[in-house]
């Protein structure tokens, strides 16, 4: 299996994107193929491993900013990591792509570069919550503004593929992120979504509110872009803080520091709950063929997990599954 | 100073907004008028403080639920204690009122009862949000659906008066809620809201991440309602969580339970900070008179402190203050 690493636009520099991915392959068996400046890239590259063929490089000098119109870099910077690798990937060169850069150009490039599958109209970034009952797939967490009813249909659809493939959920049920429980509530957008999701053949149970999301049994949750970017990025600060001022006040007294200490496997356990870097990275659910976003402050941890839930995706043939369902319609 | 109670709505049982509202009296002169059925309320209020016209009360035996459709409870249920007590504050028979009802209701109540501010279009309601450097108003939270960037432009006015009057900052910052920092991320309506805010009198500092919600420096955030609850309950769900979690982890092994209890004064000062029952009230700001909002769920604490807030709501006169500006219009 050949996975295309893209090691521009980490907020941490491509050694941590290169040690992620030697780590993965102490772990697992895969042929990476990294994309970058190769002259930057061999530095931290052991020269047994390509001297032995283990991995390839595709050498690209330019790189996509998170400043950049997304579209408009994808179809300019020819020379960038991200389109190269996309290139590659479209031209069946390896089975992956994924990157820590621009969500909006990774997205664009999914579209534009390598194509959408038949009649999906977006491609969907798609996370899973751990959550304390149940991880819950959520889509779409950024990828789509402004999304309509008919699409947030096609990310249930796609999400309960993904629920079933990568999961096993025999019958994933699927809840809309709404403001409260009960039919009638929300906005324009959520409301008739609730029309249109009722009325499918999907195992729809209703309106989620965010305050039980990391306390639910949903497997899917499905939501306009920014929404879903919203609650994401509020988990993620909030758990942060919580997490910081928790160290804080143990750190506060000699008492509490000894509390710490004998609460410590406790914590860790939470932490570890609630740590992006288990969730690894998130696909672009919609795109033709597997494109992984990881977070853009991803360390080298976060990176070897990421690759391994794209080997478990590109496993698991869920692109397959969603073409064969959408072609039905 | 008088007070309308609306003893309807709660999720607890009028009991506890009575306990929490002698509680107040204990603790603050002012005089709560009790909106409820009459023979029921009797049964939790000293008999002595009756005789004493310390309190009065508006009999009311219908209730408007959750369920109903706000406006048409608001018209149609006149019997209702939420309908009554917003026309007595209507009436100038008191100085402000507080429910834990529909929040749709009681918008729409003091839309179409008590009546809006001149040149606003909608009432927002807005909570303070404590945080780790700053308390941060946010508006709107839930009361209105699919914004305009006009609206947003109001909330942000609104906002700045209220930080100045009841906050006491000179000159408040303004953050728009969106999914990026830089100009140009969002949806249609952020990045409108963005253009209309910037050409504003306002001391607008751009786009605020929900990452950093709970540690910033900002004063006031503005979004749109939906996003706003969208935000708000994911706080307060992954906060209910982790100390679920937490309590569960240091209750597991007697080592932790030791732990536990030497770290308890640091726990402590965390759900102080992040619990709502220290929020306690959110007014509707843009009501022509002080409106409040308590949670649901608020017991005895959250009640007392709700109607503290409310008070100096009245005290600081933020209703006059935004009038003055909307007037200059």
């Amino acid at each position: 299996m050949k996975i295309i690493i893209d090691t521009m636009g980490s907020d941490k520099g491509m050694e941590v994107i290169v040690k992620g991915t030697l780590d993965a392959m102490a772990e697992k068996d895969f042929y990476p193929i990294f994309c970058g400046p190769e002259k930057e890239l061999v530095k931290f590259i052991p020269k047994e491993l390509i001297e032995n063929d283990k991995l390839a490089i595709i050498n690209a000098e330019d790189v996509i900013e998170n400043t950049d119109e997304a579209a408009l870099a994808i179809r300019r910077k020819k020379e960038s990591s991200m389109v190269k690798g996309l290139r590659s990937l479209k031209n069946d060169e390896a089975d992956g792509f994924i990157s820590t850069g621009s969500t909006g150009a990774l997205l664009a490039g999914a579209t534009l570069i390598v194509g959408r599958i038949e009649n999906i109209d977006r491609a969907a970034l798609t996370v899973s919550i751990p959550g304390v009952k149940n991880p819950t797939i959520v889509l779409d967490v950024g990828a789509n503004m402004d999304c309509t009813p008919e699409l947030i249909r096609q990310f249930a659809i796609m999400g309960t593929c993904y629920a079933k493939t990568v999961f096993n959920k025999s019958n994933p049920t699927v809840g809309l992120l709404n403001i409260g429980s009960e039919e009638g509530k929300g906005d324009t957008l959520t409301k008739e979504s609730f029309q249109v999701l009722s009325n499918e053949k999907l195992n729809f149970v209703g309106n989620i509110e965010p305050r039980d999301i990391l306390d639910n049994d949903v497997d899917v949750i499905v939501t306009d872009g920014f929404n879903g970017n919203i609650m994401i990025k509020t988990i993620e600060g909030v758990a942060s803080t919580i997490m910081s001022l928790l160290k804080e006040g143990i750190m506060s007294s000699t008492m509490t520091k000894i509390g710490g200490m004998l609460v410590k496997p406790a914590l860790g356990g939470i932490k570890e709950k609630l740590d992006y870097r288990n969730l690894g990275s998130a696909p672009m659910l919609g795109s033709k063929k597997p494109v992984f976003k990881a977070h853009g402050s991803s360390d080298s941890l976060a990176i070897k997990n990421g690759i391994f839930q794209l080997i478990k995706f590109i496993e698991d043939d869920v692109i397959n599954e969603i073409t064969d369902i959408m072609r039905g319609e």
